[in-house]
């Protein structure tokens, strides 16, 4: 039931025609309260498409009423133009949501593009596609406004975890373009637990780092990326902030799973598992270089097992350990040990679609896990095709 | 002629059986003086092969007579087994070289070796091909030497620069791992102009930032990046420091230009110029950031004048300057003005094989071009076959 699960959400997702496919592409996702708190983590990228630098003002204050959503087209690299549209679909949205004594602004208004970069939206087909997702707004409209975000992905992707009481439902796109600071994509996650702002905050930051921030699929970071979480307080239960970042965390994690098994054209769904680490922050740092590492990623294209791609992507990394002492297990065969050749390569069955590096930096006690995919034909046609 | 068009040195490229398809894969440089001067550059990478951790050692006394390099095995990760082949190497090339008075040790033979990571080399091949090496040693041997370190080279490369009774001679390899810090490769440097080791040092750790530093093909940074320069100073003439850096610049920037366009799989290759950057490492950076999109990269192969991309990548640095005043030509054509679309992208020639962009980012007077490949179907079945 994706952001309906939890109390006190509507959603809807309609076909405006934004998309040339013809698919769903405008998604509403409404908070009727009684509360209207909220966090979000944006794209750390310096070039920031215009609902994004929107979507930063409104969360300001703590407060996201609405969260309109459309895909085919980013409004990214638009100018004052694209910032001008995005506060008008901001307006519009919360015109057509008054009613009675719920008055809204613009402000309480949020808002997500995602698609091709630099074009203008076509903002009569959004505007009236907007009129369409308030007429359809409804306690089960999650799983279609899932639908409505995607764009390469091959399906939609929602979660529920739930609390004694109360709970968290999430929608997520990405397919590709994921990377660091967050992988690429517009995620939306509800709760109907009761939670200040302060409190959403700290436990989407601290979820988001630990999930999102590890999936690493082609390196690329997005002018578009966000993570909003909305709460609607309508279950009247207070989790404590651990209880809730416990659930938050689930909630993202199969999300951020989702993703990696979506990755476009990808093969394989690798998991890169640093152990031994001076600092958790070396085990990412050392995680994240060996899953960007091109050379690895052909490799897990080819079923080969080259772990000295996997050491000379490590030693790029500003981390604190000795080539000596690393050992490398890939689907659970030692294939280096201290640095050298140990078990035969050849055990090392890659045949299936997952995949387990294990690496033990011999350095500390700390450990991270990265995902990523490996690199395929299937990469370079839908990335050397996307817009022509 | 390669490394042996200055005066001074001798060279030859035998074939040792190391390499599989049978072809040269031992290559000797022999300074036969008046001077034995020397500097080097090397890796990065925390994991450098044992051949790296010899000849930097070599390099600390400034003296090299001799350099033995070999294809077939990179003789990284490896352990201290690794490190005794080389040692026995550099023992091996010096008690084959000395002769009469001229007694060499194996401290003045620096070792470079190129291929797989993770095997041990074929120790009893190799001593018999630094034999017949020995033998074959020329005057005229440069070219055969360049030949024997090819890897997955499709033709071997070398230079010359000439100065005033003064020369610097080059040979080169390097297709694939091409990246930061040093864009992956053996490069053997010659010069018979009278240079002390300080002078030599600065010369190529300046010539070497500004050239092979800024080529990057795939990312990836290799364990055995070697560039060596050694001095005869048998021409008799001591050029000024800025007349031996131009040459040495002029010799490196040729090579550097070879590197990427034998690039593997490449169909592409792509000059980035960053201008109007407040620094010239934040040129650097973001030239660097776009060279390593694989978004931007694929979008090349197809030949897609995707600016978003590129700002999108260019935003990922940590660079100073503001979105909305980046200007973007690719061939001449200007697509993004003000961080926004400009000309018509379709205007955009990419058939050709030579791609300028230009990104001027509005933030100061400083300038850098980063060399770079597209990211073809070639790439990645030639690395995903490596080692299969």
């Amino acid at each position: 039931m994706s952001v309906t699960h939890p109390k006190g959400f509507r959603a809807a997702g309609v076909a405006a025609g934004i998309k040339s496919s013809g698919g769903p592409d405008v998604a509403l996702v409404v908070n009727d309260g009684p509360d209207a708190t909220a966090a979000g983590v944006f794209t750390t990228n310096k070039v920031k498409a215009a609902p994004v630098l929107w979507s930063q003002q409104v969360l300001r204050a703590g407060i996201v009423r609405a969260v309109v959503l459309n895909s085919g087209g980013a409004n990214a690299c638009t100018g004052s133009g694209g910032f001008q549209d995005t506060h008008r679909t901001a307006e519009h949205v919360a015109a057509k949501l008054t009613k009675g004594r719920s008055v809204l602004g613009a402000a309480d208004v949020a808002v997500c593009s995602t698609g091709l970069i630099g074009e203008r939206l076509p903002m009569d087909k959004l505007l009236t596609g907007i009129n369409a997702a308030v007429r359809n707004l409804a306690r089960d409209g999650g799983p279609a406004a899932a639908e409505a975000i995607m764009t390469t992905d091959s399906r939609a992707k929602t979660t529920v975890a739930q609390g004694v009481g109360w709970s968290v439902g999430g929608m997520i796109k990405g397919a590709g373009m994921l990377a660091p600071g967050l992988a690429t994509m517009l995620c939306v996650l509800t709760t109907d637990a009761v939670a200040d702002q302060e409190t959403l905050d700290t436990a989407l930051r601290a979820a988001t780092a630990r999930t999102l921030d590890r999936i690493d699929s082609d390196g690329c970071m997005s002018t578009n990326d966000t993570v909003l979480l909305l709460a609607s307080g309508a279950s009247g239960i207070q989790p404590t902030p651990e209880e809730l970042y416990e659930q938050v965390h689930a909630a993202l994690d199969d999300l951020g799973r989702q993703l990696i098994s979506d990755a476009e054209g990808a093969t394989k769904e690798i998991r890169i598992e640093v152990r031994a680490a001076a600092s958790e922050a070396d085990a990412v740092t050392v995680g994240r270089a060996v899953a960007r590492s091109n050379l690895f990623k052909t490799a897990m294209f080819g079923n080969d097992p080259n772990w000295g791609r996997i050491l000379s992507a490590a030693g790029t990394a500003d981390a604190d350990f000795v080539a000596d002492n690393v050992d490398v297990a890939v689907n659970d065969v030692w294939i280096c040990k201290g640095g050298q050749a140990a078990d035969d390569r050849s055990k090392v069955d890659l045949s299936g679609r997952d995949v387990h590096v294990l690496i033990d930096l011999g350095a500390g006690e700390e450990t991270a896990t990265i995902w990523t995919n490996d690199l395929s034909h299937g990469y370079v046609h839908e990335n050397s095709a996307y817009s022509t």
